[in-house]
């Protein structure tokens, strides 16, 4: 028993966040203070929680992936302040609170989006074990992010926003733009924990499916899914049963990404 | 002697950066073709081969640094694909053709620049030995030139585009938005090509001498130095005895990167 609870990851995060981004003395101040903002806190954290349950499910330590979890949330944080650009989904809030670009220009959230993706790999580079593969998972996962938006950004405009993905764009953006980023949280904190390569696959496995499952969850509850709600309730269904499987031959603590996967299903009943 | 010729050394980057970057299959198309169209052919490629010849330098094989080589080159044009955004500098026109955004659009040049700085941590955690290192200096260099541009983007508009850097931040700039690629790129070469910590140390007071002697001989060659022209033509000499001197202790074949500093001073004249 290696794992920890939800407050101990969450504030091990929130910890390693604070030590890799700018202070207020760093120079350009504007920029430390937007890549702050962008990050914010308080958020659920989902990313780096899977990556530092995940050191603990192949019997190692939380601790020794937290700059890989950090990293995960720089990623996953730079695309949504690219992402809600004037030029792309166009959005002048996020979160409650006005978007990066609406709050400092379009320039500075670019830029302050621009260096977050580099300090997530400077960040993920401080990884006590396994450099080369965690970096190398986390930029795999950096180049499928912009595949997914890429692809995503061919929606046809309809009323009231962009419609629907087309039914052959689904499986890719859902794959690129969602589940990459779960699947790099785990691989990173997998191979942090000093896990071997059975047990990185595993794990890769349970956050395809936790990542697809989390995808058409979301779906249920914006009620804009590309299949109908029978289909999709189905698709949560499989998914998080294969993310559940996945755990089962893992050496070490997995009951926080078990409860992770379970408590996803039925958000939306 | 270990050392190669400019056209060997260009035939390696050109190579490395064919085999890494996205081919027509690759899904989105578009894509992969606005990144290859961004790196472009036949460019100078003065970061790699620094990266490559540093290596040698410290006496080991330039193969050994042809990642990382086209990893400072990836960054670098990602860089200039950000730089040019009309939120930017706004320029329609690089190297005698449209910019990536005046030919793919604002929100395709964003995520192509995007992909191409997650490529280029990607390709540079290949690299044979001290992967580390490796991918820390390039993303200290990834950060850096961000707070270059940030404070770049602070000049007041004048006649005819933006005026002359403030006195306060011109050497923050240059050191930032100029030499911390020159830096990265010596110090990936050197890691990679297995240099110790002194011979390191070494080659990066070269780079970040070269990259401010490049920096001056372009604002004479501009005509828009913050300096006098004396003064400037007194930085440029400077910055290459600096850069030269820093090569004198290095075990391996310093030709190339000597020639390459003093091959600078004087293209203004």
């Amino acid at each position: 028993m290696n794992g920890k609870t939800r407050e101990e990851y969450l504030s091990l995060v929130e910890k390693t966040l604070e030590e890799v981004l700018p202070g207020p003395a760093e120079r350009p101040a504007e920029l430390g203070e937007a890549m702050r903002y962008a990050v914010g806190s308080g958020g659920k954290r989902i990313r780096p929680l899977v990556c530092l349950a995940s050191a603990a499910a192949v019997g190692g330590r939380a601790e020794d992936a937290r700059f890989p979890a950090a990293a995960i949330e720089l990623l996953h944080n730079y695309t949504l302040v690219h992402d809600d650009l004037p030029s792309m989904d166009d959005d002048a809030e996020r979160r409650g609170r006005p978007s990066v670009w609406a709050k400092y220009g379009e320039a500075n959230a670019i830029l302050a989006g621009d260096a977050l993706q580099a300090l997530a790999f400077l960040t993920a580079a401080r990884s006590p074990r396994n450099v080369g593969g965690v970096v190398a998972a986390l930029g795999e996962a950096g180049v499928g992010v912009v595949q997914g938006q890429v692809e995503d950004l061919k929606r046809e405009d309809g009323a009231g926003g962009p419609g629907p993905l087309p039914a052959e764009s689904v499986d890719f953006v859902y794959a690129r733009k969602t589940a990459d980023l779960f699947v790099a949280a785990a691989a990173m904190g997998a191979l942090a924990g000093g896990g071997g390569e059975g047990d990185v696959e595993a794990l890769r496995r349970f956050a395809l499916n936790l990542g697809l499952a989390f995808q058409y969850e979301d779906d249920l509850l914006d009620g804009d899914s590309p299949y109908s709600r029978e289909r999709t309730e189905e698709l949560v269904r499989q998914t998080t049963q294969q993310a559940t499987a996945a755990l089962s031959s893992l050496p070490g603590d997995t009951s926080f990404l078990r409860a992770l996967a379970e408590g996803l299903v039925g958000r939306s009943r």
